[in-house]
C-alpha cells in the first residue's frame, strides 16, 4: 500500500485518538498534500517540529493498529463483502446452487471475524 | 446489554490498550468472576484500590468506545452477515431470485459500513 493511502486509512480508524492539534496538522499533510514549510509557517513552528509532529503522529497510529489490528480486519471483511456481491451477479447469470453454499460460507466468515 | 457481557465486549476490542496489571485484574473481575475481596488479598492491595481500579478500567474503555463506535459497528456488521446466511437458507428453500437480490443489497451494506 502507499505511504499516503496507509497513512490515511491508519487515520480513518484511529485519528479519534490524536489530539485537535495533531489531527489538524497531520490532515494538513496526508489529506491536503501542504508542504512542511507551509504548515510550519501557518501553526508559528520550526519546519523540523512538524515533521517531528507527524512521524511521531505515525507511531501513535501504528502502535495502535499493532495492538488492535482493525485496519487489517476491517480491510478482510470489506473483500469477504465484495465477494459476496460478485458471487451473486454470477448467481443471476447462472443459477448454480453452489454459489449459493459458497455465500452461506463467506458470511459466516465474516461473523467469525466479527465476533472476537 | 447485561453489565457484565458489555464490560466483556468493550475489553474484547480495547483490552490491548490497557496496562497488563490492569488486563490482569480486570479479567479476574469480569471473565473470573473473582470477589474484590478475593482480588485484593491476591494483589495485595486494598478492596477500595481494586475498586477504583476497575471503575478506571470501564471509563477508559467506555471513553474508547466513545471515540471509535467499534462494538458498535462491529456488531452492526455480524447482524447483516447473519442476515446473509438466513436469507441463503430462504433461498435454497424457495429459489425466489429477490432474497437474492437482497443478499447483494446487504453485502453493499457492510462494504458500506466498513468503508468509512
Amino acid at each position: 500500500m502507499e505511504r499516503i493511502a496507509r497513512q490515511g486509512l491508519l487515520y480513518d480508524f484511529y485519528g479519534a485518538l490524536l489530539t485537535e492539534h495533531q489531527r489538524h496538522i497531520y490532515e494538513d499533510v496526508v489529506f491536503y498534500d501542504l508542504s512542511l514549510s507551509e504548515i510550519a509557517e501557518e501553526q508559528g513552528i520550526s519546519r523540523q517540529g512538524v515533521h517531528d509532529l507527524i512521524k511521531r503522529c505515525n507511531k501513535i497510529l501504528e502502535d495502535y493498529e499493532e495492538k488492535l489490528h482493525l485496519v487489517k480486519k476491517f480491510e478482510q471483511t470489506k473483500k469477504l463483502a465484495r465477494e459476496i456481491q460478485s458471487l451473486t451477479k454470477e448467481f443471476a447469470g447462472s443459477s448454480d446452487m453452489n454459489l449459493i453454499h459458497r455465500i452461506e460460507e463467506i458470511s459466516g466468515e465474516i461473523i467469525e471475524l466479527e465476533a472476537h
